[in-house]
């Protein structure tokens, strides 16, 4: 199944994508797409429904993050070999994690907003994995059943503020419109390898980013287990798997995005983003 | 007023501390203390309510974290002189900020749970600011306005995870039970001045933290208008502001947590915590 959420921002409704290509309101069936709802039960429920039955949504609603009640939003850093290499940095002996606020998540076609005083905001296809139940001190041979699905996102980063501003990279990752998340989460049984993956994004049309979830470091299975050890993952927790190289940092001379841009990015099968680049007002 | 979340863990109900030191419940007033609760005005229409003839909640129940619905837990590290001194570390030209994961948040009287592995579980006693209303770009002279109170937090930490596992500090910090929240809430009007507080932390009777809010480096104000240059601070969301000196790292040698040991800290007018530290089950 495509999980989305369609309605103005804060007050989205949830859906899904029909095998005709319309998306159809999930409204009153589920409360949301979120919590229980992502437990193999929950989808379990949903893969019961007679889809082509439900409500059609307008084409031109706008969609929201795929996913609420997000209380991670966990990035892993310098997760694709080539990526580290772009960046300066070593492949890191195990995984390097940072978060992201969760108020920096939006839905996949709203814009990239610029941060006042911003001159490196700077864009990171990566493939999102969403959390469908606990998980806590988990084995990577178990990892992969608490997860619900999997999304596309940008991983929007200032790199000014990000390295050059006193420690941490939060701060360049966390601003407003920095996490576009969907179009939809794709269930987890329709993704046959999450290792293999074609993934790209474009800048005015033009390819930057053009790699495959294969030249991962650490895999999500991994990577779920990795991070159990540390902490509880709860359902709708995202974690963000790293970016193959071709970030604006790494170009040469680097380049970085300005007022006017138009980003696209997908990873196959999993849908496409959208995104105009604007100032903040 | 001080307001407070009593109940079991994930079933918290709202409440308050009534002068006459017995805690009031709030169920059926307001849904939580949460979101526009935490707004100037919602503190306004709790203020007109006559607490005494609300029903007294047994002194033995459990508290919660004082507040709910906390999006972000964003942290300033080295934010006391003495305290980067006995970190080894330069005190940072601008705040340094991390997040912890909300995960970790739990009541203030809530174990410390170390980790498995872990060998070097510490402490640290913080000044927590609650956000009550959104606070983006706001000037320092307006900062606190966006501020609802004060409450004691313990920045539970790891400092292996945190330093010697491969970048970032987030894995060092996130672990369940890193984040006593509470007793509660005090409302910033019966905070005369955050920067004159003094602040203490004992394990096992014996004072380790002994110190003031007046030797922070970034104030309070300064800090929720500097992060809110970065990204939107939304109701609820906690800024916990940093140790001073006497954490277990700074010892000679260092002293970390262990299973039985009691840890006990409070801040002057925001009440007290007291900790058992139990092993990770």
């Amino acid at each position: 199944m495509k999980l989305l959420r369609h309605g103005a921002p804060g007050a989205e409704r949830p859906g899904l994508l029909h095998s005709d290509g319309t998306i159809r309101d999930l409204t009153g069936i589920v409360p949301d797409i979120a919590g229980a709802v992502l437990s193999d039960a929950g989808l379990s429920a949903l893969r019961g429904i007679d889809v082509g039955s439900l409500p059609v949504v307008s084409a031109d609603t706008r969609l929201g993050p795929c996913v609420a009640g997000t209380g991670k939003f966990i990035c892993i850093g310098l997760n694709y070999a080539d990526h580290a290499a772009e960046s300066g940095m070593p492949v890191p002996p195990e995984p390097v994690i940072f978060m992201k606020a969760t108020s920096a998540i939006v839905g996949p076609h709203d814009p990239i907003i610029i941060p006042r005083t911003s001159e490196k905001t700077d864009w990171e296809v990566e493939l999102a994995v969403i959390i469908g139940t606990k998980a806590k001190h988990v084995s990577e041979a178990d990892a992969l059943n608490h997860v619900a699905g999997y999304a596309v996102t940008n991983d929007v980063s200032e790199r000014a503020f990000q390295t050059e501003r006193a420690g941490q990279w939060t701060k360049g990752k966390s601003c407003d419109n920095f996490g576009q998340l969907g179009p939809w989460l794709v269930t987890r049984d329709e993704v046959a390898d999450p290792q293999n993956l074609s993934m790209w994004l474009t800048v005015n049309g033009q390819t930057v980013q053009d790699g495959s979830t294969k030249t991962m470091v650490y895999g999500v299975a991994h990577v779920v287990s990795y991070l159990s050890q540390f902490m509880t993952l709860h359902p709708g927790d995202v974690i963000s798997t790293g970016t193959p190289p071709g970030v604006g940092m790494g170009q040469k001379p680097p380049r970085y995005l300005k007022a006017g841009d138009v980003v696209e990015l997908g990873i196959e099968g999993l849908g496409q983003q959208r995104q105009d680049v604007i100032a903040d007002a």
